[in-house]
């Protein structure tokens, strides 16, 4: 019989957006599938096999119970969920940091276009891919809404070596039929659906349940899509009625005032992406920047989400801009972060909390102090359970709630595990470690990391 | 005969905020005292002695040429000036990371002090400045003007283990007489001078000609300050006009406002420090959040430079400012980054140049396009060339111009040395390397660093 696995030590997980939870020394008990049986409060570290045993439900009378295998945590180490990284390119990963003060569609003419049509090549898709995703799991990236390049076969590739590797992923074949070089476009409106469905067939048959890894309706933004390919695709999200929907929504006043241009038909980006049924409670809209007092309504009634950037919002892609996330927040809109690597200049979560942080003050002074400030706490929920409700994943992941399944990060913070940290003395607190950490750790004090009860790193 | 050391490979440097000079296959010869000899642009890798002999003054008729040890960079690899953290406070460094969200006044009451304090006790001060020293220099910070605790001990401690380990640095006791608690405060405004003159004398024994470490006053800010103490520091200035003077400067609302209150003969922090006789060139004046059109001229006027702290400045320490760099540069007032450590979440100067392009970016919106963004090749300047005009060095370090000391990084950005960067293929340039560095690298990515020739990393 295959014991169940109970991880034993300091626990901190977010349990709403205004509720950190921060247990000194707790156990997650994982079975055999990789999912949360038991999350228990208060366990002795001397001897946690006892309440853990007390607290499981009886085994049938006429069979010995489940073996329980401890996993105790060493000092100065701590569980959290796994971070849910809400908008990454998987093909910008080696871009990454280029293409600064360029504004957003420059930068994508000079710098991301001819990257991304690189992965024609499956040969350089298959390492390059490799790398974007060893690199976002080293990182404590457990669930990645990626972007592909427009390249059906790359982006199967993608998805094949996220079910390899082990990483929990939505992967979409990038459409974009018009308005970039002809050497990157969609042949044809038609080859664009189609490439579409076949990807999602692909990952489909790869994944059945989708277990791990789903297909994702990709339009890359409507200037890049005609408007048959967006009717296209909101007939298949018609059809597919599980198919998160992504792209890009209000990010910066250069690519809005092209769309308006290109669709005078539509007062905004929501009436026209509505329009084209691409809006739900599936949608992950990210970046939106700019939002009028409608959009923030709309946002609210068709229960889209926000993936909210900051790393690219305040460099690359048209100067500064800092989206309205505590109104977001205020209004019950869900929200959660993305590196938006490559637009984003660093591939991990832990800056994008904290330039989160740092693009809510900038919020606190423009909105004249009625927007006030992220905590640590806040963008800790933004990276793990605001992500998964973006993802509409809330009932599978993004905390230690029991029947989800485990995706955990073991944080170190002393000793070899210590990297560029530092810490008050010996008798610093759990509080204040965590806090350390979010603010000035790095994947050095990711020691091991967790998709679905698999370790993938450690 | 002690060989000269060749440093040959790719070399980028400042020459001014406005000129970054890329040299994809120069030489560095660095003489026996650790200065630069010779600065050579265009050596072939195959052959560097060759032009290098052909290069260096002919030896004395009757003496034997001097020996030249080459130091071929590996591929992927290049130099850079050592960073210049102009602002940096020691006994923060294992406090850095905490208490985000509150206000600079509350921070020091509620983290800053109880943890400065602790620098009383000898053995922990030896502990954590070892620690701080090493931390900086894996990082590549070659050069910090460092604000102490108020203890003259542990000051002396800091200069000696600087010398020791072989960081340039500037150290000063921080004077801080009243508006502390009682726990953590000058004993007198007696002592708090005559600790300073002591400071001052030993870090002159340990280092008479002030090659590496030099003595700096270091008023907290006039909060911390009697009236007697801000006069018998600018005698001491008066009588030493080597010293250079450091203090923070119109950094938040609510500092400026008690200021104000405690000094209400003054408009402005720059009539006050000046009557005190604390401006002038070699002043290093961290933040400038707040400038007035006359605090602007004045600055002009006074030579005095700005230590610009992004991290700090848009997080810890009263909400998000950005400190108008881009002006100050137009007018000609010297800018230099610092870490601001602890205030600042990050040691990292990298991180400082990331966060002031993105402050930057927030004042270019702020000031209504006026002041627009900096650029990686601006804020590299302000990292190295930049701080050392800020701290008076200019003609010590800064860049490779020759003459000065071989104060120098080797970045190193493939292969074993990548970290987590990531490159597009083998046939990435030079400029494509180097701006990836500053983006996206970290101190994996600074292999060696040298402080006047000396190895003290790598």
């Amino acid at each position: 019989m295959e014991p169940l696995r109970a991880f034993c030590g300091p626990i901190i997980h977010a349990l709403s957006a205004s509720e950190l939870e921060i247990i000194p020394s707790g156990a997650i008990v994982v079975n055999s599938e990789g999912r949360i049986q038991l999350l228990l409060r208060d366990v002795n570290p001397n001897d946690p096999l006892g309440p853990i045993t007390a607290a499981m439900p009886p085994a049938p009378p006429d069979q010995p119970p489940t073996p329980i295998a401890i996993h105790q945590l060493l000092p100065g180490r701590f569980l959290i969920p796994g971070f849910v990284d809400t908008h990454n390119h998987a093909p910008q990963w080696e871009q990454r940091g280029l293409g600064q003060g360029m504004h957003i569609l420059d930068w994508l003419e000079a710098i991301t276009f001819p990257n991304e049509a690189r992965f024609a090549d499956p040969s350089h898709a298959r390492r390059a891919y490799a790398s974007c995703i060893d690199g976002f799991l080293r990182q404590g990236v457990t669930m990645a809404s990626y972007y592909g390049s427009l390249h059906g076969e790359a982006t199967n590739i993608l998805a094949d070596l996220c079910l390899e590797k082990g990483q929990r992923a939505f992967v979409g074949k990038c459409n974009m039929s018009r308005h970039s070089p002809a050497y990157y476009r969609d042949a044809s409106i038609q080859e664009s659906l189609d490439v579409t469905e076949a990807c999602i067939a692909h990952i489909r048959k790869v994944d059945p349940e989708g277990k791990l890894v789903k297909p994702v309706l990709t339009p890359r933004f409507a200037i890049s899509c005609d408007n048959e390919v967006l009717r296209g695709l909101g007939e298949i999200a018609k059809h597919n009625p599980d198919l998160p929907i992504q792209t890009h929504f209000n990010e910066a006043e250069q690519e809005m005032k092209a769309t308006k241009e290109l669709f005078p038909e539509f007062e905004n980006e929501i009436d026209l992406y509505g329009h084209f049924g691409l809006l739900g409670e599936r949608s992950i809209l990210a970046h939106c920047c700019h939002m009028t007092e409608y959009e923030m309504q709309r946002f609210k009634e068709l229960r889209c989400g926000v993936a909210h950037c900051p790393a690219s919002n305040m460099t690359v892609g048209g100067g500064f801009m800092a989206a309205p996330v505590r109104e977001f927040m205020r209004r019950g809109i869900k929200v959660g972060l993305g590196t938006d690597s490559g637009g984003g200049y660093s591939s991990s979560m832990l800056d994008a909390m904290r330039l989160a942080i740092v693009a809510s003050n900038a919020r606190e002074v423009m909105s004249g102090g009625k927007d006030k400030g992220l905590s640590i706490a806040e963008v800790f929920y933004l990276s793990t359970l605001g992500g998964a409700e973006v993802c509409c994943l809330e009932g599978e992941i993004g905390n230690f709630a029991v029947g989800k399944a485990f995706d955990a990060i073991v944080v170190g913070t002393t000793g070899a595990d210590q990297g560029i940290m530092t810490m008050v003395g010996e008798d610093e607190g759990l509080p204040m470690m965590f806090e350390k950490f979010v603010m000035t750790g790095d994947d050095r004090n990711i020691i091991q990391v967790y998709v679905q009860g698999r370790l993938v790193k450690g």
